[in-house]
């Protein structure tokens, strides 16, 4: 995975989080715990002012390192728990640090399982503080039920033929490739990483179902005949357990186009032995049938296909062919190159 | 509406409320009002002891009146709201007569959109006496992940072309012709009138997303090969509000055999102005094609329709006509008859 670093505007009328960021890091030893904070890196550098690992931390964004008091003087507004750690929880031993961002004036960010207001003492601290505790897993506590009513606007969701394949990734890349072409667009968050990058939006997998794709309605509103809004796509509508989030998402939605995400070699759905992963003919076919009931002129853009396992000329080679056999663009939008540029072009078309 | 005394198997594991009820009709003057309390007494009557109605009551079950204390020297267990009124919440006058049911050793069952522990001194009262508040509308607080797995037993799900239109009472319908013919079977509830009949089940709207299909994978957990589960449904995969709220039910039911239940002469979905009803073909293709994913023998076993608009003689010619035309049995189980013998049996088929 590549750094990126062109600018993600700032999103939804719902959760708005104090940016820029101090990332924080704790005492992680490895780097695939440190996933949100590589992901803020990546995708919105302009939003962190810097890192604060504790003593034992081996593993660093390459981040300015700055204790909560230097990150406040540099404008932070936050501190962002940029770590995760086996099982969700937040440790003991990071108490101590937490205190000391909210003594700095900064607020605290979240997204892990746990909520930051059980961590003893924290909501008391805060509140004499008068900093906020901010648990990006948590969805608005008021949300409409869905009309259907079409919105003005034209909207592009990323599904998937499973999950953690690269849809918010894609539509990262997707809403970068429109600001550099100059086009207006948002990037609508729907999973906590998400939600920290774009600063705003909505975690879809914890909304009650009755309010599914109102929440969706709400994510993406009424804008300008020609503004876009890049959603980011939650699980897939093959999947046993998440299908019911996809749909929801995907009427809220209303989009004229999606991108359908793959990860070539990948045969069997996460989290569900025996079930084969859908063609991605087989997800097209769906997501028409089932997304032309909010939006009758909904269309495949093309594919994204997530080939960080190949080396690049087996990547292009499969991704040529399947394009080919497909009659749509395929592209690795982490590769860029000419056939990204063919699949944004598709979906403006 | 006619009544149905057939005996409901209490259900699921989970929630299970406190049997036989006494039915508190507060003081109500509109029938639509009591719609709660005519459902228990048409579907659960071994379940109810009697009613309980305040002065100024004109709407009368013609159950037994009792006071809490005459309920409880009869056996009743708790005594449920069986009565809404405009928005959903606890009048103030209603407060004496639900601590006088506490004081007479009942718990209080509501599906109030309000919670019991709302109103104000209740939940003190409640713990006071080692009473329980019971709210259906309130999820079990932990709920697994759906897995795909497919579980052992036969289940009927009941779908629809819209919301509101006999689902709940076609899988009591059906619960019941399984049970005169001897047949091991559950009624499984999925919204609160259900749960209130049936004495357990899951809100499957109230549930979280994420949660959706692994809710319905425990509501109809694994059974005897020959035993049915028959499954309350919710929504419509055509709802722009709730269609993801079906498909999570559909994938965690796994269904073997699904009945379309419908609404002649609705054309137009409930609170969705602009949406078109789908057609009865349209939902069978839908439902197949989505349910195939966790159970691949899914078939539809007939259509239910709603025929309290229209006299008996227009009922069964139009019944007879829409089911030549689609090769299913179609018949109204509030009417019975040999139509409804016909669905059963192609059912079970």
């Amino acid at each position: 995975m590549t750094a990126h670093a062109h600018p993600i505007a700032s999103t939804a009328s719902t959760t708005m989080l104090p940016q820029p960021y101090l990332l924080f890091l704790g005492d992680v030893t490895e780097a695939g715990f440190a996933k949100t904070a590589f992901g803020l890196r990546d995708w919105a550098a302009d939003s962190c002012v810097g890192e604060y690992a504790l003593p034992g931390a081996t593993v660093s964004t390459g981040l300015v390192q700055l204790t909560p008091a230097q990150a406040a003087e540099r404008g932070a507004r936050s501190m962002l728990i940029g770590v995760a750690n086996q099982g969700g929880i937040i440790p003991q031993g990071w108490r101590a640090s937490l205190i000391e961002a909210l003594n700095a004036g900064l607020d605290l960010v979240s997204g892990m399982h746990a909520r930051l207001g059980e961590i003893p003492g924290l909501a008391d601290e805060a509140a004499r503080l008068g900093r906020q505790l901010i648990d990006v897993r948590v969805p608005p506590a008021t949300l409409p039920i869905a009309t259907g009513r079409k919105r003005v606007g034209k909207r592009l969701l990323t599904v998937g033929t499973d999950c953690a394949l690269g849809k918010k990734y894609t539509a990262l890349a997707i809403a970068g490739a429109l600001s550099e072409r100059g086009l207006a667009n948002n990037f609508r968050a729907t999973g906590q990483t998400g939600i920290m990058i774009a600063g705003g939006g909505i975690p879809m997998d914890a909304v009650v179902a009755d309010f599914e794709a109102g929440a969706a309605e709400m994510l993406s509103p009424d804008a300008d005949p020609d503004h876009w809004d890049i959603i980011e796509g939650q699980g897939s509508l093959f999947h046993p357990a998440y299908a019911g989030v996809s749909l929801g998402l995907l009427h809220g939605s209303q989009p004229d186009v999606f991108i359908v995400c793959h990860e070539p070699g990948r045969t069997t759905v996460l989290g569900a032995p025996g079930y084969d992963l859908p063609s991605i003919e087989e997800v097209i076919a769906a997501t028409v049938m089932l997304g032309r009931r909010t939006n009758p002129d909904i269309r495949c853009g093309g594919i994204s296909y997530n080939t960080s396992g190949l080396d690049a000329d087996e990547a292009d080679r499969l991704m040529a062919e399947d394009g080919e056999r497909l009659g749509l663009p395929v592209a690795d939008p982490i590769r860029g190159g000419p056939a990204f540029d063919k699949l944004v072009a598709n979906c403006l078309a």
